[in-house]
């Protein structure tokens, strides 16, 4: 293959756009302890600023309530212990408004094995109210200045008519209409927007944008979700699904902001890709392989050029839109898996993050970039679809770099290495593995490394390697600084076997 | 090579009394916060009982004090915090009387950077008085049954001048007699000992038992230390020191048993090696090294036939005979370097604390186990003192195990794996390293990991594996129960890219 | 009043059978970080051996399941992450079997709003499949020996209509011999018992225990609930509940003791009363207050007399039987309130914690007992009825003791002290506090201590306190052990202001 | 007495250089876990800035070594450690240069237990390379703006002999002049100061300064100690020692601003008051007194006006300058005792800590600001040096504010209350507590709390209250926003018992 040169600078900066929103299960379970648990691991290890997830509004959150005799009141304990982890995490709502309370619904038409109700409120006054008592209540608690920093968006994928009985496109612009100018009322600085739809309903932005640049209803940024599954087959347990190439998901970003720009708003008008992933199924299994990572490197390289944030959905695999999860691995969505056991995505996500700011270059494979450190930074990956295994990409750069010699630390991720999943199928798939199995699917989990020493000729660092079948990889490039010699003599040849 | 025929099982249990005890840096370090961070990492990996190490009635300590107008008086504040700390982390002391109070001594002759007195008594009454008052405070604080569990040694290396005066065995006789008695004093259940002699001295044990008996002298154990180094050769900053095969250390333990048989005690009488280690030097690089590891991978297998304990030369590099450690790595004694990083050793250890008390076979190679819950558990090693990095190791063996199918688990360490010293190396040996490099470290220190399933004919598991130069390895065979296919029809291959 | 004088000794032990046992909202809110925080702090102070609750076969735990084309299946994820976080606070699960699975039940009845399915098995097969099904499980992974220490009680209080379809006596003995059978097919050494009932079926035990034994059926125990509020009167938020006085509660433990004796089994068949309080509202302010704790220390006292455990219901105020807690203080059943905020009942029980195991003295005011380490530890209460607040009650003891001076620390809780509900309401009963109204709380809810000296005339040291309205306190009386004198010369009068 | 008419609002910033910085003991104390700990203590309640002491460059920390055929190096593996983990706990180094390492020492003179060398060096060359040297290092790992803001102070009182040989001025001067001549070097932005005098050596800084200017040394601040103690009185074990009044301690700060207000330097060079308590003596029970924490109120309340810090002598108790601590307390320095008991003068600290920026009014015996949160926040003061215990104080104010009802939060340090001293000679000064009495001691420092409602009438809250002899209070006036009647019908009397 050619040899690749990057340069020795660029004025570009590389947008870590990726690292500002993440999905999550209902907001229910971010009672629960596993669930923070996860959610320390991806904060650690990556930090997103935003987390987006259904069911703030159902009952189990326990917001809203009818009371005989009295009328509607609101109960904020959970609400209030739910952000107030967020907080403690580092990591802000992104407020998804939904689903339906049971008794301000006007129909009891469900999603989900946790039954959010999908219906239009029974009485938009209330509702109205509702939205007011809970602005009201977070501004109280947690300051102006912070809620004014959380976006709220509109119910989940109204164009679907599991998620907003029968798909009603008119009812939706109603209840954005109505939701906006409650928010507004209360505080005109909380930024709202819509209309957080599905893949196949993009076409739904230019009307919504129309319809609030018709009715004056205030929209402070679009939203919209972004998966590339191809039809799906149930299995008894599982579900399959075949994916478009990943160009798919990226050019629906791209069709999304031409959305905006087209519209009546300006081109700035952020877009929230508000979920995205391969597969949209929450029981697919290749969202825990080493294929999911590879297959969403480019992606993560190249979405910053359209949107203002993506959310990968979702970050943990506590998570119940099917059914209490069956299994330690079962497909689901999330970068960790049960028992805290990071997937190939997580890593990938984690090596991203240590990517640096100045992007020198980057095309389908890889992305390389300088850190403030000073350290050059590359992540590759090498998704393959066919079923082969003898598909490795070779990669062959020169890298300017001003030492004489130079440390390069790589970190790896492919079927065999960083990869539970694939040590979970070798043991036999422990549904409810005991503590000896996760002990060995932790340690399966873990990348592999490796650190050597190059010298430098002629203030270039010539960079060899490949990757296996669906792997990606961390690379790190640093001056070596020698103090082998600080004092005289050293000879490790003396040692006993040196 | 030759086929070893595992049998299917044995009555011999397989004693691990080399985890019956660990070294310490002396006493005063175990106030610091690296210290007990060090001891929770062995203890959470490996579990010793008991920990053994200089200094505690030096001054740093602060027991002993003459007060002008009150005479002496003890303090036991740091003792307390010390001994609570150790039984905070489940381990016990195993408790060295020395070196000698500046106020008590008779000179003022010191060893190591810390200035251990190691002069005798200025007057034994106030000796005695010392002992007696220190046992009663540990009696009132700890309860007279856990204090009974504390065996008592009496100084250290007492044949050697730098640590008693003149290397003067009858002034040792006449310590140890009236150590031995204010001990007995003040409860006759604790139990005391000697005379903790340097592998050089091992004929002072017969004469040391000789004198027991014929004075009547309490004795409930014999210690002795252990060490292989040729002469060593002296760097500006570290010392080499060149090895005799591991065997020497098994016959040093072996000698010393034998001294006890032919006494007038009974075999019973415990034989504690107090120390043991490969170099005997607190600057010797080999410490840190895979090859150090390999190298003790026999002694561990093979020690618990001669001795009752045997403790290795120390958990952690938090140590300061010859100084504060001056770099990361510094060839210190310990299991755990500085800023919590694990050596090849730490696994050696840790590797025989996953095995099982059914002993199936062992050679100079290997100890094959079964433990209780049905594993078969080998560890392996590899030690090679030919430079040449050529030395493979292979192992061909039929294991018995009665299922259809297993899953082997594998942890290796040697020159690439499991070995942050090559890795630090790599880097640029970093005196004082940085937060990434120190992370870059912690990852390298990770042992390789390998898992895979095997089919089991005719009820034998054939297992082949080699070892690399200086390799040790972990192997723990289970039986396989493969829950694929708990519900019909799970299918990898209708998985994108798999 | 008169003076107690406390005999030297004793040869009664005190029995802590309140410790045996405590209850906890339903099972699936046992994965909740808050929930477990409370258990922790329960843990640290009082330490139950076992927690038993409702639900733990409700579909939110996820247990059953029956797939299309499948069958039934079962899914442990919950139950295991439940019962490791049990066993992780050192305390074991006391197995309640209910309520139904919606698709195993034969009906669509619910309790609680959580909708616990209160009907029969719609297949008794199916049932008895189940349970043989989740034992089997258990066993595997907590080992038979550990689960033979767990008892399972069969059903919740089937005596009621609401916890059971029609109260239906004939069925509850169906679903009980079911469930043994089953039970004991799994392995016949796991222990099963009921019925369970309310206080107001004390009279199901002997029907139960003729049934059992005509039929054969095993039964290892007798469960029976003891409560003794009168009448509610709903509030709109809350529920007030006069009570009768806290012998009632003794007295239904000692009914139930008797049928037991009166039955065809022996006098030792084990009696647990696996639900107690005072009001059994879950919305009952007293639960919250000083009185609650002073009206059960008898109860604890002389409970163990009749019942070989009796659980307080509940540990925590992470409890959803009537919807999601509305406010901070709630009137719920917990002895920690939401936020981690300790009630005077708890304390109450940390103060039972402290006690001996020598009885030397109770009656309807205090209990003494000698502790191993000597001291004399005394619990005494002061329950209120009527709203006057002059009611102190006063106590004058003589304590044979034999030293010449001692220490008496006295721990207090009443309106003024260690009553965080109290502080609440005075600081405007805020629904959601926020961290420094928590804080308050916490520091509200801190007993009062005092500590002094007493000088010890003839042996017998002469105690004098009296208890506000509603009071509880602990005092702990120790040998002074003055070490002031241990060098000369010490004079406060010296330091500046003494 | 008066009332005290409190005004509305005020222009006035209530400065709190009290906590910008903090003593500690020796450097090498910084390496054990009980000194962290009892940081942590002071920072969670606290929260200081800056924390300075003696010893860095004393043999312990092993920074500097003269090598046999190398020459000097040096080492940092200590130092690293130290600074890391005051930056972890939020502090920042206000690093002192001393003592002199024995091997760079012109003679052997030493000061305290741990024999830090007071004699100048033997080359200023070579005390010069070691402070490059140092701050290179410094420079390299925590980056020139982090070490920019680390005052640097040259040595430590040099006035006096035990602290510098002969309390040589001009070589101090010298010292001075080559020291901050070689900081400069390294990087002209860090600062440089002294003369860290002692009290009774105030006069230095006006020659000082003149030394400075004449020589165009560099100076960043002008450093100083206070102290009031009167002649000490040793005793065999604590040395007593009267006071002079606070107001001398007041004294002291004005009058080094003075000198630097008529010196050739601008008013605005800082003035760091970096030692100051009451009595100089680290064996003075006065440290562990209500009395202190009151004798410093108002030092703390005033002290701002002349210091740009005042830095209490010490944090903790975890201290050798005499011997290592003999007794659970003993007139040590710390804020906290060992053991991670907390003393009356902490609480008047974390009082302190909790007053707004808004100051209100400040007298003798109290200060009144506003906070943020709109909270009046008090914290008053009773030091009573008569023997007599009838010495209450009482305050009667008239706080102008704006609703009509609030909560009064009072928290209170006095002799009975607060106060883990006075527990603990109740107990029988205990040296070497128990679990059992550690515990005691915890409840015994926790202030007393009383919380309240007050009506505001006229929009004055009147605020009557009193502080018994050697009394410490904090006082919170919030509004009261009461939910009482959030629902109709809450009614407390329908409560059994209420």
């Amino acid at each position: 293959m050619a040899k690749i040169k990057i340069p020795v600078s660029s004025n570009v900066k590389f947008n870590d756009n990726w690292k500002r929103c993440v999905g999550t299960g209902r907001m229910g379970l971010a009672l629960q302890k596993e669930y923070l648990d996860s959610l320390s691991i991806v904060q650690e290890n990556i930090g997103f600023d935003y987390i987006r997830g259904h069911g703030l509004l159902t009952d189990d959150v326990g917001i809203y309530r009818e009371k005989h005799g009295i009328g509607p009141v609101c109960n904020f304990t959970y609400l209030d212990r739910i952000f107030d982890s967020f907080l403690s995490h580092k990591i802000k709502p992104f407020v998804e408004l939904g689903f339906m309370p049971n008794q301000l619904a006007s129909g009891t038409q469900t999603v989900f094995y946790w039954k959010g109700n999908i219906t239009p409120p029974k009485d938009y006054a209330l509702w109205r109210n509702l939205i007011k008592t809970l602005f009201k209540h977070l501004i109280s608690r947690y300051g102006i200045e912070e809620v004014r920093k959380w976006p709220v968006e509109v119910w989940n994928e109204p164009d679907l008519p599991i998620f907003w009985q029968n798909g009603d496109q008119q009812e939706y612009f109603k209840l954005y209409r109505e939701t906006a100018a409650a928010i507004k009322e209360t505080d005109s600085g909380i930024l709202v927007g819509g209309p957080a739809t599905c893949p196949g309903a993009i076409h739904w932005i230019p009307v919504f944008l129309e319809m609030c640049d018709n009715t004056k209803t205030p929209v402070d940024f679009v939203s919209q979700h972004s998966y590339c599954g191809k039809t799906p087959e149930k299995g008894p347990e599982i579900v399959y699904q075949e994916l478009l190439p990943n160009d798919h998901l990226l050019s629906q970003f791209k069709q999304s902001r031409e959305h905006i720009i087209n519209s009546a708003y300006p081109d700035t008008l952020p877009l929230h890709i508000t979920e995205f992933n391969s597969s949209y199924i929450p029981k697919c299994p290749v969202h825990d392989t080493a294929f999911n990572a590879a297959f969403l490197g480019k992606v993560l390289a190249f979405g910053s050029d359209y949107a203002d944030s993506f959310s990968y959905w979702t970050f943990s695999d506590v998570f119940e839109e099917d059914d209490v999860p069956q299994s330690q691995f079962h497909g689901g969505f999330g970068l960790v898996a049960l028992n805290g056991i990071v997937k190939p995505t997580f890593h990938l996500f984690a090596f991203f993050a240590k990517l640096g700011d100045e992007l020198l270059y980057r095309d389908n494979d890889m992305i390389v970039t300088r850190r403030n450190d000073g350290a050059i930074v590359i992540v590759a990956w090498n998704p393959v679809t066919e079923k082969d295994d003898n598909f490795k990409c070779n990669f062959d750069l020169e890298i300017p770099y001003g030492c004489s010699e130079c440390v390069i630390k790589q970190q790896i991720v492919d079927e065999e290495n960083g990869n539970a999943w694939n040590a979970w199928r070798t043991i036999g798939r422990p549904r409810y593995p005991d503590k000896q199995q996760i002990q060995t699917l932790k340690q399966a989990a873990v990348p592999a490394i490796a650190i050597k020493r190059q010298r430098i000729e002629n203030g270039i660092a010539e960079l060899k390697f490949s990757l296996n079948k669906n792997g990606v990889c961390l690379i790190e490039i640093s001056e070596l600084r020698d103090q082998t010699n600080t004092y005289p003599g050293l000879d490790d040849s003396k040692i006993t076997g040196y």
